[in-house]
């Protein structure tokens, strides 16, 4: 369904900008370049080990915007609440918001709020759109270019598998918990330790598995990444295990993957590090000139195998 | 339930900007003046005599940035869909979206999509976020002043009545329209003719009785509104009889009110009156010292009464 409703959108609606399918839009006014993004939340259920559905919102709208280089300023709240939704669960998840757009030093300040009746939604769904100034212009997959190395911010996984088990009360001998975080220090700091950066994206809806594939689709490169460096936690590791999952398809929310020239990889794994997001990052591949258009994985075994896109349909409400 | 949501927000997430309680946040970047705005829509029916959710969320949140003097450039859309929901019917439906982004001349740039299983939304929901750039600055209820007149570009709660009786399946002898337009020509007319409009507001929610009680609330003047002069189609005023409603409370979506500084009356009428969504522009009322704090009827009879605030719920689901 997801990929019919992808296509109708963009042949209706496409136009330059929403055609290069950024986390966020890249737009002009006068002499300012922004970034302008928007999504919406629907996580089941809407707190879970690490988070919440408020602070969720928050994270993944400013996110979107670091991404692409730009310092997220402005937020804006859109909250569709279903009827008799208990009110020391709203008061916990605007509180959750306002402190998230703290840590995250973005201000909300513009919102709506529609109340439907009981059973017209399932409890509360949340947008968040924003707006950010673009303080690293140029990153774009297009300059990404053979021998170039990609970097990893931290562990797979933990989101979707802190949301799978807390929906259906699945617990694992060690607790998982969301990566749900605000990048956009992490990125900053990043972004000023190297001008060798091409290309940024959060690993969300997909995973790595999908991000990669969507990078390399241009077909000007291949991805090779080694199963080896793939940071993953014990628990995400055996949650992975116990329900048949591959972590580099699960959704993460505190996470980013970036496409760096050779050289400078050092800088910028020392700059991710000093950030409290950053502890685990490492590289996980580089940019190839065999198996254009492809992701491929040396296995920890010796072996190689392609890494497709996802087939079937992704976990339903992770975020 | 609505008016609990407000205070926890306000108290919660407010700062400067959101405590402005504007139809945008007007935002500055650099030597920029944007105006920011969100709006879900939650319409039920989706389609409904002279619109539908599509059009309807694009000239909605093209509205909220005209009324702060702006001028809509960029919109985002996030669509929460039920999972099953026919094909044809979100075609109609981007169609409008594309169709309506057209005639208001605005660039949809940014989406996401998210699909909830069946039960977990009512068919569709659609948030659209608007940026524009503040053209026409100073705009704000603190410029009204006694003898200031009180114009509304066309008649009221059309949109309103074509939706509940859609909705409920009532039909009247003369088919009632929903008002839903972008005005952002209208106005763009207007604010070329006349350097003396101290403030603009759509009466949506609530409609025209609310908006006004909302400009008076600062307790500084009073309103006083002509029964005899109120704009009101045969139609709506036939369905109001019958089922027992206020014109005044009725939410419109393609009127606007505007308050003017003396003598530019005419030419802001002129202004209107050429373009097609004000075709039945008129002054309802002018500011008064008296009341302050109050807005007031003069009936049709001759007497006065108190114009307040609805009381009760507002119409469920109307926008």
């Amino acid at each position: 369904m997801h990929k019919l409703i992808d296509s109708l959108f963009m042949r209706e609606l496409g136009n330059p900008i929403l055609r290069e399918k950024k986390d966020s839009a890249i737009i002009k006014i006068g002499n300012k370049t922004l970034a302008f993004t928007t999504d919406s939340y629907i996580v089941n259920p809407i707190f879970f080990p690490g988070g919440d559905i408020g602070s969720l919102a928050v994270y993944g709208t400013v996110n979107d915007l670091s991404v692409c280089g730009a310092k997220p300023l402005f937020i804006s709240l859109g909250i569709i609440i279903e009827e008799g939704l208990d009110k020391t669960v709203l008061e916990r998840i605007v509180r959750s918001v306002k402190l998230a757009a703290k840590e995250a030093g973005v201000k909300i300040v513009t919102g709506d709020t529609k109340v439907v009746e009981k059973g017209a939604c399932d409890k509360i769904f949340i947008n968040t759109s924003g707006i950010g100034e673009v303080y690293y212009p140029g990153l774009s997959v297009d300059r990404i270019s053979p021998g170039d190395s990609v970097i990893l911010s931290g562990t797979m996984g933990g989101h979707a598998i802190s949301v799978l088990s807390e929906r259906e009360g699945i617990s694992f001998s060690s607790k998982v918990k969301s990566d749900s975080a605000p990048l956009n220090g992490l990125i900053a700091g990043v972004l000023k330790a190297s001008d060798k950066i091409k290309f940024m994206r959060d690993p969300t809806r997909g995973g790595a598995a999908t991000t990669l594939n969507e990078m390399a689709a241009n077909g000007k490169f291949g991805i090779s990444i080694d199963e080896s460096r793939l940071p993953v936690t014990e628990g995400v590791r055996a949650a992975c295990e116990l329900l048949g999952f591959d972590p580099l398809y699960l959704a993460c929310e505190g996470r980013v993957i970036i496409v760096a020239g050779k050289g400078d990889e050092n800088k910028i794994l020392r700059a991710m590090k000093k950030d409290p997001f950053g502890k685990r990052a490492c590289i996980i591949g580089r940019i190839t000139r065999n198996y254009r258009g492809k992701v491929y994985l040396n296995t920890a075994s010796g072996g190689k195998r392609i890494v497709g896109m996802l087939t079937g349909e992704q976990l339903p409400r992770i975020c």
